[in-house]
């Protein structure tokens, strides 16, 4: 992979709406083995300074998803101990690459089975934005008779996204204004959302909107519970920024005077969180059940 | 005016999206003046039954808005005592009509004069929808530092509607999405939106994302005013149907088992609500503040 391809696979990953961040994170990890398999390096110093880099660029695109940042991080570490072969540093480091790729896979797949096995049949389930772990609930659910409420999530609204995937898996859903979350969340029986982060206090770092969908299932006593990987928890004590995006995208006329907000993401306190579904256990036995 | 031409009026209060309820209430009130100057009744008491069948049908127009119900209602009322002499009971109940339009033009803009006195300089006000109230809220503050955050409200979008309004008027404005909402109640001074009805147990029927806003603004102690006419008063003890509208407004396109849907209003209890601010007071004497 030359630099002008990177520099193109990064862009990539900076501009994608539409894949959540454990998506993204496999993605760079995929572009990590291909500057692995591809580095025009001649030894293993060369070759571990160089993905090294390429690790630190993909980690940064997106700073509000602490998964890439973990995983990428975890990668940067194996390049540690690569053999001095710079053949076979060469693949060893594109072989752990797609061997985090997968186990990220697996963890995610975990979380999802747990959450499942947690709602039960016969259930409705509200959610927020698109995330891939949540989708993998709705499919394991898909004959035990789950039903959906899907807000739009402006504003790209990949909401639709879901809503197509469920109407393919014949799953009863109903599809909504983000602003008319506070009238259906008493309907659901419980809300599942994806994260983009996890943070050490207990609170998630999701698609905003999630926040509000929290504070309307908290006063319904719809419990809410953050499903995805345990590798989206964030390392520092410092939160991430949450990513704001080009005003664009909420479609409108600029006027004078008046600037477009479109920050991407929000943080659901802990003490609106009934618990994390992890690939560890539903709720995550690390933190305890918040209920 | 004859029947093709009412039907055609009544369809066009039904149908509109962009008027908030006092504005409704006011074009209804307009179209009962029109009735009765063009009726063809040759007696008082054809031109009475005439014309309060125009006016059950104009309060029919717009279910979640009282204040359409609550004119027309007193407005029927006054009717009753029309003078025998057809012509001159034609001029009376066009003039009745008109003067409780203007009576509400009046409470409107005393409710916002007490807002505005109740804001005071320097504030960020974030509202939800379009509300003429508000809008006059903002007139009466526009040099005295105000700024707003004015959420897009979806399906229609009439934030847009406000925020160019706002900059015409060079008052600084920060447009978000409807799900931005909880991110940005923390950098609000003050909430205030309008309200399609006003219940006896202290709550607010408003445009759906209201109760939400209520929610945001709670979390974060900002105080939330319900700012509008008193006659928005519900009449009756079981409040009124929230209307649903076309799910063509959300444009999606249909998918097999999944429902759109496109609820106008929602209900803030009156627990998220500091106070009413009416033209009889702010927050309304009748009911107390209940900060």
């Amino acid at each position: 992979m030359n630099d002008k391809k990177f520099q193109r696979r990064l862009e990539g990953l900076i501009e994608d709406r539409h894949s959540g961040a454990s998506e993204l994170a496999r993605l760079g990890l995929e572009v990590a083995a291909q500057c692995a398999q591809s580095a025009g390096a001649q030894k293993t110093i060369e070759l571990r300074h160089y993905l090294a880099e390429c690790a630190k660029a993909l980690a940064a695109a997106r700073p509000s998803m602490s998964i890439l940042k973990n995983l990428m991080e975890e990668w940067k570490e194996s390049l540690e101990v690569l053999p001095d072969d710079v053949e076979e540093a060469r693949v060893k480091a594109a072989e752990t690459a797609l061997n985090l790729a997968e186990q990220s896979t697996r963890a995610s797949f975990e979380a999802a089975a747990l959450t499942s096995a947690l709602v039960g049949n016969n259930k409705t389930i509200i959610t927020h934005s698109f995330s891939s772990t949540v989708l993998e609930v709705f499919h394991l659910l898909k004959n035990r008779g789950v039903q959906a409420i899907v807000p739009e999530s402006r504003p790209l609204c990949e909401g639709a996204d879901l809503a197509e995937r469920l109407s393919q898996w014949d799953i009863p859903a109903t599809y909504i204004t983000d602003a008319q979350v506070g009238l259906f969340a008493a309907h659901a029986d419980i809300a599942i959302v994806g994260a983009d982060t996890l943070l050490a206090d207990g609170s998630a770092i999701n698609k905003a909107g999630t926040l509000l969908l929290a504070m309307a299932a908290h006063a319904e006593e719809v419990p809410f519970y953050v499903c995805c990987e345990s590798c989206k928890l964030w390392p520092q004590k410092e939160p991430p920024a949450l990513e704001e995006m080009s005003p664009a995208e909420l479609g409108t006329s600029p006027w004078p005077g008046v600037s477009v907000s479109n920050i991407y993401f929000d943080v659901t306190p802990a003490h609106l969180i009934t618990g994390w579904c992890t690939e560890r256990g539903a709720p995550d036995p690390e933190i305890g059940d918040r209920e």
